[in-house]
């Protein structure tokens, strides 16, 4: 038998992967959850017909949303993660020993139970006795919180379906609420390559550059989402992520890293014209 | 009627992009030429089933493969480039008022004119009174030259089929001896993140690294090109890529590109560790 997944990146684009099987399939209270096995990239975590993460790249993603700010402050202590259920941004934040509060606020806790169940290279630390898990609308969460954080990270599906609000001015305002005088807001950003979500990264660049007083975007080379080119976004009251990175303390954790390195996190913050030019468009 | 070209990145893997019409179709002397319109990428150039170029993104290649080595060394005069047909690198280079020779061997003149007629954007400086066009295999083009160029591009197929012995051992030594002491040897060096033809490549880098004292990988991001993530080979006997990068003569220039920039020159070398270990294993 062939079986494929394919996934439309546009209207006129497709990406297809070769499935051993189908290990699981349900309809959470928000969204289609499907766990792939691939031959290409392992395990995949598909949500509403999007690939969220294969075991094969997904270190790329959840090394940059993590070490990115982590490198910039080094006195984190009190983290909010939101979304991030399959658990892969918390095994790298879990690594930094200083770190002593983890929010995480899952609006799906069939995520993570599937992450629990079939992506075992990820959910490696739900465990840790500094976390608490809520599943709740990060949306609502973060309203309660003020001059808390010192860094927010925002793993979240596309800027439509459940993660839509996660995308909204008055989220990015409640964040700068909920984050203290030195603290950082990190985002994925998804990719503007091709025209789909345009609009609305566009909108979220402006109004995170409008509410922050540093705002950059930085980005990866993901091979298994859209493009290959993924952004995030970097926010924060106090620090800049390139003139701030500590490279000496990064040096100092010696870390295994498969992605990052003190080049890429410099590198990161380099982009494209034609990226930049989406940017300063707004 | 729903009109799919599909490419296999891997046995597993497969990228379809959404065609409008096929307006050329032959087989040369040496490979099978397609010209597709589609309604993501504009036309596109496949070769044996491969996607060489499209509209939408050879800016990325063209311009990486000729910005990054010609801002190394502004004295530039003399150029050889290889491979190339489309003449997107022919394009970026001849901007360069500097340049006072061009020697371009396309071994597939179908190539050439396939693109004069089809792909007008690439195809813009076939008529430049600096450029010589030679109909010939490179690999034996090159063995004639001594001491005579400042910078050879390869800007050749895979490392399979008609493009094979541009990634040998012997080309790359005929490749140093042709140039001169200041000479700088950029070529287009695949993706590693699938391991189809991870072996030729490792090999590649390790001859490469043996032949000249200079040698590093940079990377673009590239859409339509598997996994996304392109690499590119800068050799050289004289030139580090980035200490010697020129940024006041990239700026004196003036040029208008869409993907280039002084920080993505730099940016462009610093080597997820993932890519990094695989050339230090060699």
């Amino acid at each position: 038998m062939s079986y494929w997944f394919d996934e439309n990146h546009t209207e006129n684009v497709k990406f297809s992967i070769k499935i051993k099987k189908q290990l699981y399939s349900e309809k959470s209270k928000y969204q289609e959850i499907d766990i792939l096995d691939s031959y290409e990239f392992g395990r995949i975590l598909v949500i509403d017909g999007c690939v969220m993460v294969t075991e094969k790249d997904e270190f790329i993603y959840h090394e940059m949303i993590v070490h990115v700010p982590m490198n910039v402050n080094p006195k984190i202590k009190n983290v909010l993660l939101i979304g991030a259920g399959d658990g892969g941004a918390l095994r790298e934040l879990a690594k930094y020993k200083t770190v002593e509060n983890i929010d995480m606020v899952e609006i799906d806790e069939q995520v993570v139970n599937v992450a629990k169940e079939y992506l075992p290279t990820m959910a490696t630390s739900f465990d840790d006795p500094r976390l608490n898990l809520f599943f709740e609308d990060g949306l609502k969460f973060v309203r309660k919180k003020e001059n808390y954080y010192d860094l927010i990270i925002v793993d979240s599906t596309d800027p439509f379906g459940p993660g839509e609000s996660l995308f909204t001015k008055e989220f990015y305002k409640n964040c700068f609420t909920a984050l203290n005088d030195e603290g950082i807001l990190t985002n994925q950003h998804d990719s503007i390559f091709y025209s789909t979500v345009d609009k609305t990264l566009r909108k979220s660049y402006a109004t995170l550059n409008t509410i922050f007083p540093n705002f950059k975007l930085f980005s990866a080379n993901i091979p298994t989402y859209p493009s290959g080119l993924w952004l995030f976004g970097f926010s924060s009251k106090k620090f800049d992520p390139i003139k701030d990175f500590n490279e000496e303390y990064w040096k100092s954790l010696n870390f295994k890293t498969k992605y990052y390195n003190r080049n890429i996190h410099k590198g990161s913050f380099y982009l494209p014209n034609y990226v930049k030019e989406l940017i300063e468009d707004v």
